[in-house]
């Protein structure tokens, strides 16, 4: 079932990535643009577009039947969801599925799979791939905490079962300080939500955030290595790379074939991705999700690897058997990228729409830039606020952030400000220069660092002006 | 000696991509500007720049001692030639070391040595590297032809000793004919250039245009295969790729393993190019000539193998060793890339300056762009015509030409015609797609091409609405 016409059900960059990529395989192409976004760099490389309604994503974006709707009457066979909005909704992929329609992605059923949290992790641990040790359930009373840590290892998390977003959460070292805090923690937890039920949690205190690219056909997956995305503010990447610099190749090679176990397990088909957390004080790695899409950072592997994701999607969702085996699958060099949102870093990263006064973009060897971005384009309010993906690729990592480093300086966004500033300061920090940081350490570092002073250093400057 | 400020004696995309390596290694650059290109990109991106004369090249790019001259006055300890201009003046490098700079390119005197062709065609017969087969010297009569013909091989070439620019060249197939032509050609030689001497070379009716990379330090050499620029008009380069289509493996090694053998022969320091021809009936490749620096068409090799080369020139000059070994360097993928030229396709060429209206570059997987235009740029009338190098990269070769398709639909240049067009029906022609053609295939076909009407579908419109 070869494809013919593709159906965007996405928006901004990751719009714009597919189009190109349905474009070089001759697949023809009807772009999804809410009322906010029929101006967009997607609406005009599209060979189509189709109006799915209101600019607010529940409306358009999140509005499964608008969207197969318009697929439907436009006459596409294939729907790619992108990332976010409904690119995880087992139950938009099943009504794809039920139009007669391909999606582009994982079966719906394996969606669903991966997609709760408990499932995936007793899918890994039935997979032999490490999970984060824990208590086996709840706790009932001080003596089975303590027997449950000491299998754990300290420092652990004393959690609510009926907790979440972090709440009520505690770490202790010892088995002093826990049985003094487990009573006190049960109480809590029953007086938040109704349930005093805690577990346990290995803590994990400079952790690092891996993950594995890997891509299957429905029988065979392979991996096309990891990346790290450990430079995060408010739990969002900032700045990702592959390879890790963390990893040793044996670490490396046991991290990245775990992930294919699973997604053999699974039978997975498509681009996906496993998450993990790398404890680089001991050098164990545990999965902790599954993403069952392609992800923003999904540019810095194609650059190590050669390999084309997006297009290996498509081409798998049309029929087409995995024509890569693991040994085509080589690293070469080394990928940084720096995500360019419309935020104002002297103004604590507050989202700042507006009209793209002008704009330059880097060139050069093992430069890409991935941006929704044109001369005059009005970036609407209604959405998330990414820009586009600088992404710098060298022979090493120190050549691939002096790269970086180079292209940010040539970049030029005015009528608004951008975060350039930020990625400029990081091209220059110690720990990123080194790769010694976790996923706590950008938060600690903005807190002393005079953003506002690197941004009129570094020239940004038109937008800059404006916005303060 | 590390080199701390770099001197670009260059202008347009290659003095960019000069002041991006140099950038990227951290030395400090001053841009040479003549008259004509105070404004041009390379100008803004530069830490400094000097004033080296009047926009004729004769008296800037072209003035030896006004380049060293502001190198001196600039604090400069190394100068980048470039391509073209004195890049293989060997005097000028002389010039630059007397004065106490680093010339970033071979040794004077290798350049010399290879800039003759009798000479770097004899150091290339030492080296056992297949040169075009010929007489041996001029031949005195009928009897003599006929026998260095038969040694040689039809078809062949007649060609005057004393002439010059392919003037008065005849080719025949066969004995009889030589035995008519030689009289008559030698009777002709006499009348134009007052020597009658004639010599034979074999003819290659379809030759291509084959070269290899070469990467040295003086004492050990390597190679970064080959690129194939068979797409000529009027002997300017105008599509390149690497690899070459028309190679099998085993004559990829033995290709680029002549080259080695040659490079390492003169121990070749910095970046050259081996120029062959390849016949592609018999399979054999000859070596016609060297040129001792940069070329226009490296990116293809950068995208392929990965390496920089304009950072390991730099690198190489300042007194690092070859940090590579030839099995470092691997094939990965095809690359293409298109010369995109301020020239109206539509008007057989003409050169057409003028002023960059709008500009939008393409983006995404595998495509780079190498220019020197930015909006507003105006482009003076004073130098050659080209604009930026197009590059597409991916997996495969049919890829990369889709890869270029869609690039190329997505470039807007506007205020002044260009050869888009020419690149666009290129990406389309069934020899190209299929790899079967030959030094003479592109004249051949513009010919029957109705490149105007192409120039309208392609909606390359703004900038050919104005000119036409």
């Amino acid at each position: 079932m070869a494809m013919q016409k593709i159906f965007v059900a996405n928006r901004g960059e990751i719009a714009v990535r597919i189009l190109r990529a349905a474009k070089e395989l001759g697949i023809a192409t009807v772009q999804a643009v809410s009322a906010a976004d029929e101006t967009m760099l997607a609406a005009r490389l599209a060979d189509e577009t189709a109006k799915i309604g209101p600019p607010h994503a529940s409306k358009s974006y999140l509005n499964g039947d608008a969207l197969i709707a318009a697929a439907l009457e436009t006459g596409c066979d294939a729907v790619h969801p992108g990332y976010g909005f409904l690119s995880e909704n087992a139950a938009f992929a099943q009504k794809v599925e039920a139009a007669g329609m391909i999606f582009v992605g994982p079966k719906p059923e394996t969606i669903a799979r991966m997609g709760d949290k408990a499932v995936a992790r007793r899918e890994a641990q039935l997979a032999g791939v490490p999970t984060v040790p824990g208590s086996d359930g709840t706790v009932k009373d001080v003596a089975e905490a303590q027997a449950a840590a000491e299998a754990v290892g300290y420092p652990v998390m004393i959690k609510a079962a009926a907790g979440g977003g972090g709440r009520g959460i505690r770490i202790t070292e010892n088995a002093g300080e826990l049985a003094a805090l487990i009573p006190q923690a049960s109480a809590e937890a029953k007086a938040a939500f109704g349930d005093g039920g805690l577990y346990l949690e290995r803590f994990v205190r400079r952790a690092r955030h891996v993950e594995v690219q890997v891509l299957g056909d429905g029988e065979r997956a392979i991996h096309l290595y990891e990346r790290e995305c450990s430079l995060q503010r408010r739990r969002q990447k900032v700045w990702e790379e592959a390879p890790a610099a963390c990893l040793s190749d044996a670490q490396r090679e046991a991290l990245c074939m775990s992930a294919v176990k699973l997604a053999e397990r699974v039978n997975y088909r498509g681009a996906g991705t496993l998450e993990y957390l790398f404890d680089e004080t001991t050098g164990e790695f545990f999965f902790i999700e599954m993403n069952t899409r392609i992800q923003v950072e999904h540019p810095v592997t194609e650059m190590v690897t050669g390999i084309d994701l997006v297009a290996w999607m498509i081409r798998i969702a049309g029929g087409e058997k995995l024509g890569l085996s693991q040994k085509d699958i080589r690293l070469r060099g080394h990928a940084v990228e720096a995500r360019i949102n419309a935020e104002d870093p002297s103004a604590d990263f507050r989202p700042h729409p507006g009209t793209v006064s002008g704009l330059e973009v880097p060139g050069g060897m093992g430069v890409r830039f991935d941006t929704m971005l044109y001369p005059g384009y009005q970036v609407p309010p209604f959405y998330d606020s990414l820009l586009g993906k600088l992404i710098a690729h060298a022979e090493t990592r120190v050549a691939a952030i002096a790269r970086m480093a180079r292209a940010l300086g040539e970049l030029k966004i005015e009528g608004l400000p951008t975060t350039v500033p930020l990625h400029l300061a990081l091209t220059r920090a110690d720990d990123v220069r080194r790769g010694t940081f976790h996923t706590n350490w950008l938060e600690a570092w903005l807190k002393g660092h005079p953003l506002a002073a690197e941004r009129t250093e570094a020239g940004q400057s038109e937008a800059g002006k404006e916005s303060r």
